[in-house]
């Protein structure tokens, strides 16, 4: 199946160190020498993580050349969150079922039946 | 490195079809046989990704023991969105750009500076 772009927004993230990456660049921009120093990592696999970012689109060379500071691109990250608002219901339920199930805890009900799904 | 939950949770959801499957089990418990006959796979096919699913904590069998349907386990989902919050500013600040930005273009400013981030 040919790689759409929510499964190479997905595939970018699937490390790590490419998730720290993403993380040093949310403060601000950086070069790849900037970038490499926390990981100990060497220049070219820093470029090579960066690589698969900037394919995602997750991340952009800001426009001053000489240094070819990297900034992060929100954009994929923010469709990533759309897609995992259809979720939401159910994660929220769950929360609701256990929120009930503490309040019957608390009220000493001990002879409530359990619910087998907490 | 170590595989670790999140980069499981988005390696597993890096494929269009293990997303259908679970856009699928959103709407209520299936079967391997419910769930092969949309996407016209073969049962093992459709094993494997559930295997995927269920390592990453994103599928579980139900109690019905004959049929073993499966259901959405939501945490793993509440947990990605849980680490996106944290670059929800980011695509904000943007938006709030561009609506600046489009504010200027209607009130007919023409000879307003460009931003050349948009």
């Amino acid at each position: 199946m040919a790689a759409d772009q929510l499964s190479t927004t997905l595939q970018a993230l699937a490390d790590p160190t490419r998730r720290a990456i993403l993380a040093r660049l949310s403060v601000g921009e950086a070069t790849v020498n900037e970038l490499a120093q926390p990981f100990a990592m060497s220049l070219p696999a820093v470029s090579r993580h960066l690589k698969v970012l900037e394919r995602a689109g997750l991340v952009e060379q800001g426009r001053e050349a000489q240094f070819r500071p990297r900034r992060l691109r929100p954009e994929p990250l923010r469709d990533l969150a759309g897609w995992l608002d259809a979720y939401r219901r159910h994660w929220d339920e769950r929360l609701d079922r256990l929120d009930v199930y503490l309040k019957e805890l608390q009220a000493g009900d001990a002879d409530a039946p359990r619910n087998q799904d907490q």
